[in-house]
C-alpha cells in the first residue's frame, strides 16, 4: 500500500486519528515554516547485516518504527530508499524540527538500536529553512508563477547539497538578484511536476545551500536540471551535489521491508 | 559459447523462442528509444567472497539468473566483466527501462541474493536517453556517415562518464552545434569499429553524460580519444572518466563461472 | 543535570572545592592566555564499540574520566558530542596545555584504555593561542564593541579550520587589517550570541588556522558565517571547513552514557 | 641469484633452453613492437596475507609460477617489488599481449589464486606502445643521440602515469613538436643510465600516458625528472604520478620468498 | 631516560662503546652527506594491534630492536611518535642510507616482524640529499648567519612535504635564487631554535621536496612558516604538507613502550 504523500512515520496514525491529526498538522507547518532545522542523515547498512538472519532483521526494524514514536512530538522523520541508484548509500532520513539537538538525539538513539547499530552513516548535511530572499525583488508575474501549486505523492526524491563560490558572496545584493531571476524563470515550466524546498547551510555544514527535490517525472527533472545550467548563476556553484542523492519515496514499512529481506 | 550482439541476460531463451523474440524486441526497442532510464552499476566482490567454497559460489550465481528472467519483462540488464582492468571494480550491470524504479528494484533484489550480499556497489550512474540535440543541425553529409552501422559482437566496453564545465552550458547553442561538430567529424574515421550510444545524466547523478563505447579495436579506440581531446569542446570537459571503466563483453555465464572460479 | 557554562572535565570536582576552585582558574588561565598549545582530537568509534555489552561499555568510559584526573594538573580536555550531525565522527576532543607533547601524552594515553581502543581518531587540528594581531589596529568604537561579553552555556559548537591562499599571506600587513576591520565588522551583530576563538596553526597542521565557537542560536550562527562570506577577505579563504565540525556541549557524564547506550 | 637483465617470469627456462630462447624472443619483441597491449596492476597484500603460516604462504606462491607458465605463449608478465617504497602497494605486474583480453584472462586467473585471493588489487594502468609520435621531426643529431642503448640490469623500476591538459591536445602539431624536442634535449645526458618506454592510455584509463623506466642510478633519475619539470611541456602535465611508483627489479623467486617471509 | 640528541636507534650502543662511537660517527657521516637515500615511512597500528595482549605486544616490539642491529651497517632508522597529533598515524620511521634499496630491505623485514604485521604503511616519502643548490649564490652575511649551529636535544619533529608549481620550475635560476633569498632571510631568526633538513624527491615521489625540522619551541615553528608563507616564493607551492607531519623525539624504548601498553 502506498501513501499518496510523501511517507510519513508518525505511528500515532495506528492509534488515533485525533493524534494522526493533530501530528499531521505539526509536519506540515514543520515543513512550512522557517527557523526549522533539518538535518540529512545519509546511511550505508554494513555487510554484516546482510549477513543477519533475515528474521532478526526484521525484527530490529521495529525499533525504528518505536523510536519515531517517541521522538513524534519534537520532529517529523521521512526516510528514503537511496540502496542501488546512489553507490555507497542504502537510506536517507530527512529530519526537521525547532532544535538542532533534537535532530542529534534521536539520531544516536536510532543508531543505537538493534538496526542503526548496523548502519554507518557517510553524510550529513546541516540545514535551516529561512523566508525566501530573492523572490520580494521578482516581478509579479513571475510571484503568481511561483504559487503554482506542486505535485503530491512523488515518486523520486533528490537532494543536491550546494556550495557556491567567493564571487558570489562578494557581488552586489542587486546582481544576484537579477541572476536569481533568470535561475527561477528557468524553472517555471517544471513547477507543476518538481516540487522544490531549500535549506541554508553556511556554517552548520560544508555546504552553502541543500536543494530538496520530489518528482514522478526524472525526464522532466533532467530538463530543469539542464536548464539551471544554462543560465549566468551556475557559473558560481563551485560544487553541485557530489554528492547528488537519488532515490525513491516509498511508505516506510516497504522501505524497511526491503531492508530485511 | 559466445553470443555474436551483447549479453543478453533474458533467460527465457531458454524456454521458448517466441517469448524470447519478444524478448529480444523489447530489449532492442528499449536499446533504441528515447526517454528509456539507465543505470550502470558497478560492484566489487568483498574479500570474504573469494574464501567461500567454489561450489557455494556457483550455487549462488543461479539466484542472479532466477532474477533476470522475474524482471525480464520490465527491463534489460547486461552485465560486463570488469576484473583486472578497472582496478576496484569486478564487474558492471547496464539496466535499461521505462522507469528509473525499476532498476533500483532490480539492484535492491541483487544485492538481497547469496551472490549479490557479497558484492559492494561502487559506482551508480544515472542516465536517461534523448532525442540527438545537436545532429539535426549539422550538413546531410555528415548526417549520412553517422548513419555508418555499428559493429556487433565486440570485444571491449568502455564507459566514460562526462562533466562539462559552466563555460559549456552557459555558451550559445550555435557555438555549441560548432564544436559538436569539430567533435563528431574527428569520429567519423572510427564509426565502423567503435559503437557509440549517449545517457543524459545532469540531475540524475553528478555527471552531464554517461559514454558507452563497444569495440574490439582498442587501438582504434585509443585513436578516437585522441582525436577528440584535440578539438575545443574537451576544453569544455571538467572531468572525463574519473573512472572510466573498461571492461569486456562476455556471455553472462562465463562471467558469472569466472566469478565462481 | 547540565552545567552552566562549557562541560569541566576536572573530575576533581568531586573531592575537593578548594581543587576544583583552583583547577577551574587554571583552566580558566589556560582557555584565556597567549602561547597555550591545544589539540582538536576528532574520534569515530569502531563497529565493534556498538556490539560490546552495554554493561562493559559503561566500565569502559570510566577509564576517561580517571585519566581526565591524572592529567588535570597538565591540561584541560572537553569532550563534545558530534555523532549524527558531523558524518564519520562521534566526539571531539579539544585539549588546551602549555606544552604539545602534554596534549600527545593525554592522547596516547586516552587511546589505550578500553574505551580508546575501540575508537579510531579522524582529525587531529593543531594549534596555538597568539596575542590578537590585527586588533590593536582598529578604531575605538569597535574595540569597545569587541568587549560585548560573550554568551555561557552555549548548546553547540562549532569548528571551522581554515587554510588561507598564497596571496592573502603575501599582501601587506595594512592591507589585511582593511580586510579584517571589515571581517570583525559583520561579526558585531552576533558578540552577544556567538563565543569565538581563534587558534593559528601553519606549520603545526595542514591548515592556518582553527575557529572555534560556541551558541545557543544557530540561525544567528549562519547568518554570521553568510555575513562572512560577504567580506573580501573570503576570496583569500582557500578551505573554510572541509571538515567542518558541528556538535553539541553536554556534560560529560551525558556524553559517556550517550557512548555507552 | 640474479637476473642480468629484468625479471623474467617464463617459467619455461627451467624446463627447455630452447623453449626459452623462443620464449625470451617473443618476450623481446612484445617489449618493442608497436600495437602491444600493456596492463600495469599493482596490489597490495590484505592483512590476512600475513597472518597466514609463512609454509601455506610458501605453498601459494607456487601457483603464480604454474600460471605464468600457462600464460607463457600469450603474454609476458614481470613482477616488481613495491612494498616499502611506495606506500599502500606491495607489488607491480606489467603485463605485455597483442590483446587486452589476455590480460585480463591472466588478471583474473592470477587473483583467483590461493595466492592472488589474498591481494587487493589498487591500481590498473592500461596502455598501448605505438610508433614514435614527434622523432621523426627531431634534427638527425638528436635522432643519432636516441640511438645510445640503454642500461642493462637496473635495480630500480619507476612508472608515472601523466595525464595532459587540454591546452597540450589542442596545441598545433609544430608546436608540440618544438615542445617534445626541448622535451627531448633534457633527457640526452641520462639514456646510458636510464632506461624509457612509453605508453599510450588516452580512452583505455583515466590516464594519457603511462612512462616506465628502469634504472639502478636515482640520483641521475632525480636530476632527469628535475630537467623535465623545468621545460615548457611540463606545464601541460595535469598530472604527473599521483600516484608515481617506485619500485625494485628482483629475481620472481626472491619477491615471492619475500612475499612469503 | 632521554638521549640528549636524536633517538639513536643503533643497539650496539649496549654491547661497545667502540662500535658505538664508530655507528654514531657513521651515522653522522649519513646524516650529513649528500648523495644520501632517504625513505620517510609513515605507519598506523591496525585496530587489531590494540586488542593484542600488552605482554605479547612488548615482546612483538623487540623483533624491531633486533632487526636495527642488523642493518646497523647499512643504515641509520630514525623512530617518531605521531600517535595523537597526526590523524592516522602512530609512528614515522626516517631511514638513510647510500642505496634506496636497503631501505626497501630494512622495511620489508620490518613489516614482516610479529610488530611490524599489525602496522599498516599509510606514507612513504622518497628523497635524495644533495649540495645546497641556491646558497652558494647568496651575499657573504647570509651565508655566514646560516652557519648557526642549530638546536640539540628538539622535544618535536615536523615533516612537510612540497610540491612546487610548473611556473616555479620554469622560472630562471636567477629569479629562484632572489625568492629564495628572500625566503632563507625568513629563516634566519629562528635558525637557534628550528634544525632543518631538506631531501629532492622530484621522480621518486609525488613531490619535490620533504624538508624536515627538529624544535623544542613549536610557538617559534609557527612563526617561522607564517614568515615563509609571507614571501613570494610560496606562489609556487603547490602543495605544501597535506598531510604535514607532527610528531615527538623520544628515546626509540619509549616509543615501544607506549606502543606495547
Amino acid at each position: 500500500m502506498r501513501y499518496l504523500s510523501t511517507v510519513i512515520l508518525s505511528l500515532t496514525f495506528v492509534f488515533s486519528t485525533v493524534g494522526h491529526v493533530k501530528a499531521e498538522a505539526d509536519r506540515e507547518k514543520l515543513l512550512k515554516e522557517a527557523g526549522v532545522y533539518a538535518t540529512f542523515a545519509v546511511f550505508k547498512a554494513s555487510e554484516q547485516w546482510w549477513h543477519v538472519e533475515p528474521h532478526t532483521r526484521a525484527l530490529a526494524t521495529t525499533d525504528v518504527k518505536k523510536l519515531l514514536t517517541t521522538y513524534g512530538d519534537k520532529l517529523t522523520a521521512d526516510m528514503y530508499l537511496l540502496r542501488g541508484l546512489s553507490e555507497r548509500a542504502d537510506i536517507l532520513i530527512r529530519i526537521h524540527s525547532k532544535e538542532m539537538v533534537h535532530n542529534q538525539n534521536f539520531l544516536v538513539d536510532m543508531m543505537a538500536t538493534g538496526f542503526g547499530k548496523y548502519f554507518t552513516q557517510v553524510n550529513a548535511f546541516n540545514g535551516i529553512t529561512k523566508a525566501l530572499n530573492y523572490v520580494p525583488n521578482f516581478p509579479d508575474e513571475l510571484k503568481t508563477e511561483l504559487k503554482t501549486p506542486p505535485p503530491q505523492g512523488s515518486t523520486y526524491v533528490v537532494v543536491v547539497p550546494i556550495q557556491k563560490d567567493a564571487e558570489w558572496w562578494t557581488t552586489s545584493q542587486d546582481a544576484r538578484i537579477r541572476m536569481m531571476k533568470e535561475h527561477t524563470d528557468a524553472t517555471v515550466a517544471y513547477l507543476k511536476t518538481v516540487k522544490r524546498k531549500l535549506y541554508h547551510s553556511s556554517g552548520l555544514d560544508d555546504w552553502d545551500f541543500i536543494t530538496y527535490f520530489e518528482t514522478s517525472e526524472l525526464s522532466d527533472f533532467n530538463n530543469l536540471v539542464t536548464g539551471l545550467l544554462q543560465v549566468k548563476e551556475n557559473r558560481h556553484n563551485r560544487t553541485f551535489g557530489s554528492p547528488l542523492l537519488l532515490g525513491t519515496i516509498r511508505p516506510l514499512d516497504e522501505i524497511l521491508e526491503i531492508l530485511a529481506r
